[in-house]
């Protein structure tokens, strides 16, 4: 890319690609800014900044050929490169997006999961192996997997985060609710989910 | 409280407190809004800005008395209010949120699911019973629900957005990866877990 993208604006890339293919076919060839801004509930010169970072060019009057615009957003997001990621902890949570479909989406394959009660070890989720977390660094090598989904309780979140670091993951999606301390060319962003629900609470109370 | 607090400071406020309730109990009486700054990789000023729409009060010199912080904290997060939640589709991640313990650190507790598969309703998961999503109003209000989860595949969230809406919820936590079109006055806060997992591969390409 040129410019490098704020990380703000790369967030909502897969709420434009999202919303783009969930409209019908019938929807006609174009599509302008002001109307995804519209649906999305968003500012239109907002929108077109976003998309001025993918290699889409809008058209004056007529806006975006949808194809294109779905096909820059893919290739913006990597959604033609296959990626492997590996879940680390296998409760419900990790249970539940081994078996998640919409990885695929965005080219990601979740491969297997990781950990360290001997009971499940050994066995099979969606048909993904369950390994061991002390075989970790063969384990991600053996399956190319360059992403982590941290889904362990948060008292053994930060040692999962070492051990990940050590082994060369530099990207990490957290779902234990603790703020972890990764080294620098590393990086984590976190997905709080009783936090994000107590934030609804505090704005409807 | 006296001045609305922007969503942005919001959102980051569950983070101070998870962080703050990770500390062991040994590091003292009082904590600066330096320290929380450097722990969490944020700019104290900001750290400060948050903090003061609570009833925290910090001291020059020597910062919040860590307890009050806390206490300060969970009161706006509503914490010590008892909340209801249900879950709207007891797939994978239905399931895993539904035994999810994390939630009452927030004084939300989930109460049950509502699903439209007739070999799931009228089961319990965690003890939660799994309702019929045709009975959505009447169990809504006998459980007094006002917070709801949509783990419903993307094809059917806006119809379950749309049943909620009528039935009065005012905010909605959606892991469906489909923008919601819902009437003023209802809140939808979206997780998009594999977009954000495809962001941060965009990140480290």
């Amino acid at each position: 890319m040129e410019k490098e993208i704020p990380e703000i604006s790369l967030q909502r890339l897969p709420v434009y690609l999202n919303y783009l293919r969930s409209l019908p076919e019938s929807e006609g060839t174009y599509i302008s800014s002001g109307a995804i801004a519209s649906a999305l509930g968003m500012g239109e010169v907002l929108v077109r900044k976003d998309l001025a970072y993918t290699k889409a060019t809008g058209k004056p009057k007529v806006g975006y050929v949808r194809e294109e615009l779905v096909a820059a957003l893919e290739e913006f997001l990597c959604c033609n490169n296959k990626k492997n990621a590996v879940i680390i902890g296998i409760g419900g949570l990790g249970r539940a997006l081994l078996g998640y479909g919409g990885f695929k989406n965005y080219g990601i394959d979740v491969v297997a999961a990781f950990d360290k009660d001997e009971e499940k070890i050994g066995t099979f989720v969606a048909d993904k192996p369950v390994l061991d977390i002390n075989g970790l660094e063969g384990g991600l090598k053996e399956h190319a997997a360059q992403l982590a989904i941290i889904c362990v309780p948060a008292s053994a979140a930060q040692s999962v985060a070492d051990m990940l670091s050590k082994v060369g993951v530099k990207a990490i999606l957290n779902f234990a609710p603790v703020q972890l301390s990764v080294p620098k060319g590393v990086i984590v962003r976190n997905i709080d989910v009783a936090g994000s629900l107590s934030v609804l609470a505090a704005m409807i109370k």
